[in-house]
């Protein structure tokens, strides 16, 4: 089985990067493993952690309409160029934990998707140059407010509330080229989305190197590749889960709105 | 004078938030100041530190078509609620640092614009408690490839790349209501932009309230409060400059692309 790199907090409200073993122990690295941590003589027993995010990304760039069926879907064709937004840092959450509903809403989508984390400061980069910039693979699911996102212009907002970015749960360093993807909706056995990651009109080294033409990417940020066809709709008390080939599955909760002072 | 909040690096390469003094020596303090920072005993010497930009934000929130006549000029109406975007982190440079002009560009805009610190988490919080979750005031040039912007649907690109964001030169904790926003360019004596900010739209407190029903604000965070009317191109050696009163001047030159491997 591949390594599995995860995010943690200690009961004593500690964070650490570690590696998860197969008996649910941690073994805690000294740094992000992106960072060149090495392993401690830290093991945290199953019980006694609970799982963050795998990654602390400063940025999330996402990709749209990557996929020629979810384009089409969209009514639309698929770019010329990739099309990228940005999603705020406070969208992620880990696997298991919910994801909240906005008061705002009418029409939450989800959207699973692949995602890459960048392990090195990353400027001006060529495509040909990109694999090796690109550290790891997680699951992720672009949780989209498909209402906001037709009245607004800008998708800060529709894809922006907090919660909006479930991750992991856990990074892998490699991943088979024609990896399959798939969303599930609560216990339906046939998936909603179902497609090989080849199917992406950009593949993960061009966006990497056409992004960083743009800005520079730090270690722990990540990209989201897009979406395949079968985007739909969730409703409150919902189980979404994202599944890929080689990496594991990623599944969270809808919940009712949070509201805090 | 009003204190004046500043980051800095010194020649030893350590960052510091400080109190910039009349003498232009910064009294160090051991925290950012909107997390309880209290002056240390170190006090720089005028020789001995660089300005940085002077926070650090997680994220960047922008707001568009903030003021009627921005509004006008570009063929559009002020947006019923808030139009905002993100910038990623990696925009912010320093007064006094260079804007680099992106190859990928053929127009490359200034925007002068009030910059509000959060200085608090901050989440769902109602207008009339949000004048305390803004802890000081700065200036920022929302620099816009223009091109960029009308040729993609979303934003992150053409206001996304590196240096696009300068910011500073210091954080002040009060401004007037009616206080003057100008842009100059060169020379030039009279202003390309001028406005009080009191013509803005949606006021500071609006702003902070109505971001923090989607995603919850962190210390440090910025809000850009929008453009005045009067944007217009820079060239490469254009020297931009972004007033505001009883802030100060935030002045960057704009510099042939940077390409780095």
């Amino acid at each position: 089985m591949a390594q599995r790199f995860v995010r943690v907090r200690t009961i004593q409200k500690q964070t650490y990067y570690g590696l998860l073993q197969l008996d649910r122990s941690v073994q805690v690295l000294d740094a992000p493993p992106w960072l060149e941590g090495q392993p401690t003589d830290l093991n945290l027993e199953p019980d006694s952690y609970q799982l963050l995010a795998p990654c602390a990304p400063t940025k999330i760039l996402a990709v749209g309409r990557n996929y020629p069926h979810h384009a089409s879907e969209m009514g639309t064709s698929v770019p010329e160029e990739p099309l990228f937004f940005l999603k705020p840092p406070t969208t992620v959450t880990a696997d298991s934990h919910p994801i909240y509903y906005p008061k705002q809403s009418q029409q939450l989508d989800y959207e699973g998707e692949l995602a890459l984390v960048v392990g090195t400061r990353t400027s001006h980069c060529m495509p040909e140059q990109a694999h090796s910039r690109i550290w790891g693979y997680t699951i992720t699911n672009d949780v989209t407010a498909r209402d906001l996102q037709r009245k607004d212009s800008q998708w800060a907002r529709s894809k922006g509330f907090d919660s909006f970015c479930p991750l992991g749960p856990w990074i892998v360093r490699n991943l088979s080229a024609g990896a399959n993807l798939q969303t599930f909706l609560n216990d339906a056995p046939e998936p909603l989305q179902s497609t090989s990651i080849d199917q992406m009109v950009f593949s993960a080294e061009f966006l990497v190197s056409y992004i960083s033409q743009v800005m520079t990417l730090l270690p722990g940020d990540l990209i989201l590749t897009g979406t395949p066809a079968g985007v739909g709709a969730m409703q409150i008390g919902d189980r979404v889960r994202v599944q890929i080939e080689g990496i594991g599955s990623l599944e969270n909760t809808v919940a009712a709105p949070k509201v805090e002072g």
